[in-house]
């Protein structure tokens, strides 16, 4: 894979209208969803030559092989051809899935990125991971593959329920503690809805995109973005199948970044300080998932489906401090049930 | 990608238990059908660890979205990871889903291809074009992607029905054509039944391979592998919508590749005495395909899906001579019709 070209705009329009100028796509479709229709699409559709438009519904119950489907059918229909173009203008939702659907349809055509959520943004829109959700399982059908370009514009935060925006910050979190320990302690001093966005996410770009690029197919390294994860999924797997009301992404990852930091405690030695450090700023933020204690085995259960094990073992990233990660710890499922026990009792 | 690591056994069990021997995977499956679980499994179900076993009906007709979700269903169901193996055991079929599968499984395992046609041997299995059907269009979902390695063997081909063998003899007087002017002359100086087939299947690998080396994503001279394939597939994708009686992949190619030799005289000089030379061969092996004059006008909308069309026009690789190869040929509508005509008054 290339390195991965994103632009952080001041001018989302005119840099989305620099980009087809210089470019020869001969049709175009824009991936969103009703949310996206109404509030982002306003802002750029001008800015691109006429395109075709496929809208699904919002939400991650929506990224299957079913819409995926539909996606290629919308394709096929228009005859999009290899030297078209997908513009996913959306969240991750619709980011891992037209990425998924344009890297697969025809074996594989040109598309970008237009985040519009703060996790997107942070997150998903780089990196190249692209893929949907499979017999309950987060992204378990996917591929690599790197968008042309991905325009950010944190304009588009505006638009956003602050229940999302919380959610996204959860990666927002989870970079400065794998990678910064300066910024998470100026991150940490502030609220929410005190933080100052354009510096938050170009920050939060940088730290991802330096870790994507040394290992763009996560054979080492690339793990580090890992933390808080394997519970994080397990948990957000868990509320997707079995309950009722759903936790978006953050919220799972929040819970699983505290577990996480009980078994770095246990593991590699992260001190009980640095654990309250953590413990506090996110409950304060994120409050606490209520899972209840007869859940806590199926969780675990759903950890050894992550895609990150290796021969039936359970394979995690790590604090040994803030900005100090460890990769390949290998801990058992007694382990991940008493962290999970441990967050119950907060 | 990578060179691909193509291995004409002389003792496929061996190579097949070396290869193991020196590998680490945690889980293996094999892809098979009724067929090649019969004939092909216990010659080398020994030379592998233990694995388990997934069946699907042979036929074209189930390379389809259903049929990856039974695959994917069962690697999830048995716990693979990132670090267990896909072995494909079969022809066409089952290696461009199988690897399509494993390409996509927790965004990629490791697969190799052992393919028991000889359609597979001299075509499919190298390369890396993966794939399945969707909404009746060939190959039109997929990915790029290598196998780990390919075994090659030609005892498989005792098991094969003579339709199967000529089918895959298609490809092997496609890449004469395209590639080898003398060795067209020695193919085609002999019959079906006494080709001297380890001979043929390691120069049909050679073109092959050498093609996809020096292009691997057909950004330009792999097109030269498409000879043939435009008309061919959509007479191919006909079929399989609309006709109770399928035809093979090489029966509907080798028709193609009569239909496109007239296309070359039109657009590239092939010269009518090569078109003749072709022509007879072509038939004396294959006989002809009974289209009927009122089914040329859907025939020729299908050659509009291709993928290698561009911007709306039909883009054909024809032959200046043989083993004079042209790419990005732009034929009209109304030629391809004329040259269905001029087929169907043979």
């Amino acid at each position: 894979m290339l390195p991965e070209e994103i632009t952080i705009s001041q001018n989302i329009f005119t840099d989305i209208q620099a980009f087809f100028n210089s470019s020869d796509y001969d049709k175009v479709a824009v991936l969103l969803d009703e949310n996206t229709r109404e509030h982002c699409l306003p802002l750029v559709q001008q800015s691109m030559q006429p395109t075709t438009i496929i809208e699904i519904k919002s939400g991650e119950e929506q990224k299957t092989l079913d819409t995926c489907t539909n996606i290629w059918s919308h394709l096929t229909d228009h005859q999009f051809e290899r030297k078209s173009l997908m513009v996913n203008l959306g969240g991750g939702v619709i980011g891992d899935m037209g990425g998924f659907c344009a890297a697969t349809y025809k074996r594989g055509i040109h598309f970008i990125n237009i985040p519009t959520t703060l996790l997107a943004q942070v997150d998903a829109s780089i990196g190249g991971k692209l893929g949907i959700d499979f017999l309950g399982f987060k992204n378990h059908i996917g591929v690599f593959r790197l968008p042309q370009k991905v325009f950010i514009d944190t304009q588009f935060l505006n638009t956003l329920p602050e229940r999302e925006l919380r959610s996204g910050f959860a990666e927002v979190i989870k970079h400065c503690l794998i990678a910064d320990a300066d910024y998470w302690k100026k991150v940490s001093s502030r609220e929410l809805a005190t933080q100052p966005w354009p510096e938050i996410v170009e920050h939060s770009v940088q730290v991802k995109n330096k870790v994507v690029e040394s290992d763009p197919f996560e054979n080492g390294y690339r793990k580090i973005l890992n933390y808080g994860h394997t519970v994080g999924h397990a948990i957000e797997s868990y509320y997707l199948n079995y309950r009722e009301k759903k936790l978006l992404h953050g919220e799972a990852i929040a819970a699983g970044m505290i577990c996480e930091a009980y078994l770095s405690a246990w593991n590699c030695g992260l001190t009980e300080t640095v654990i309250q450090d953590i413990q506090e700023y996110i409950l304060g933020i994120f409050g606490k998932v209520d899972i209840h204690p007869e859940e806590i085995a199926k969780i675990t259960a759903l950890c050894m489906q992550d895609k990150k094990n290796e021969k039936g073992s359970i394979n995690l990233s790590l604090l040994e401090d803030i900005g100090h990660p460890v990769i390949n710890l290998v801990v058992g499922q007694d382990e991940i049930i008493k962290s999970i026990q441990r967050y119950l009792e907060l």
